[in-house]
């Protein structure tokens, strides 16, 4: 089974820039050793089960808890059986039916 | 604290009404005894903590995944501490900035 | 048709409470004579295009555009031909459905 | 001004493969001149008005209404004044905060 979950998360507490913030949370996927793709409006990541995906989330929501009053996240699941390695053959399906490479 | 949990989930393969799915997940929610109110776009559930809100995302999945082949879902988490009751509290603040009722 | 669109929008340099922004949206959108209904995280319009459901999205951003330097906004869209009335339908569908009230 | 608009555009009524569909909205998008990333979840486009932005969106829309019954999207908006470029800088930025590259 392929998870792709795409999430962004952010304190409205801080102002106008979170990149700092946004910052601890690629920080902590990046050393977790999960499968993902940082994207300028958020991260994808892909896992083999709901509860890896949310874990991802959660984990998330501890980078920025300790000193965020308050925190806004959009989050998209796209959960497909019988599939794998879907974050880089979804780009590359389109190619083909394209015919020509694409921004990415 | 209250978390604010709005999501839609949905199967992708099972045509183009797919309102007995959906069916199955308010029906779980619904006897959960947790806190909602359904809208025509989705489901707002009021927890206390994170970890109660991606609990109903799982339950709700569970209620899919024995014959659904894939499955979409559209979450957005609001999290605020020192707060609770802003399921109802949201829409009043609103009213009283406007100085009337509004349609909800 | 039936063009369903929810969404949310808000500014993000503007500190935790965003009430005051928000509340200037759906006093638009309530003098403005479209079918509607606010929920505790963003309003649902139906209308019957496309152009009239992103014409919500570009008076609301008119409401905040003066004051705000940055402006998230999270949208929903669920368009579909040979129907109308589904702000209704929808929950009263899950209702006879499930076989009782849900909390709406 | 930066407008940053990603969005996930699919019929929900063709089963569960939707790549040919997704296909045609791309390929629209690389061949109008628009500065645009294809990520696995979604398309982002950075424009400098809004109207170019859902624009984008109606476009996207032509190319699935004449064989599609029912469509889905799901769209988020990050708008800043006194920006530009940010496709390439957010990611940057980030990359900068946390001292490394990052996977993207």
């Amino acid at each position: 089974m392929s998870v792709m979950l795409e999430f962004a998360m952010f304190p409205t507490d801080k102002g106008e820039s979170v990149s700092e913030f946004v910052s601890r949370i690629i920080k902590m996927i990046d050393e977790s050793g999960v499968t993902y793709k940082l994207t300028p409006m958020g991260t994808i990541v892909e896992v083999e089960t709901l509860d890896e995906a949310l874990d991802v989330v959660k984990k998330a929501y501890s980078q920025l808890e300790p000193d965020c009053h308050r925190i806004y996240s959009s989050i998209k699941l796209d959960i497909r059986k019988g599939k794998t390695g879907r974050l880089a053959q979804k780009i590359e399906s389109i190619e083909k039916n394209i015919g020509r490479e694409v921004k990415k």
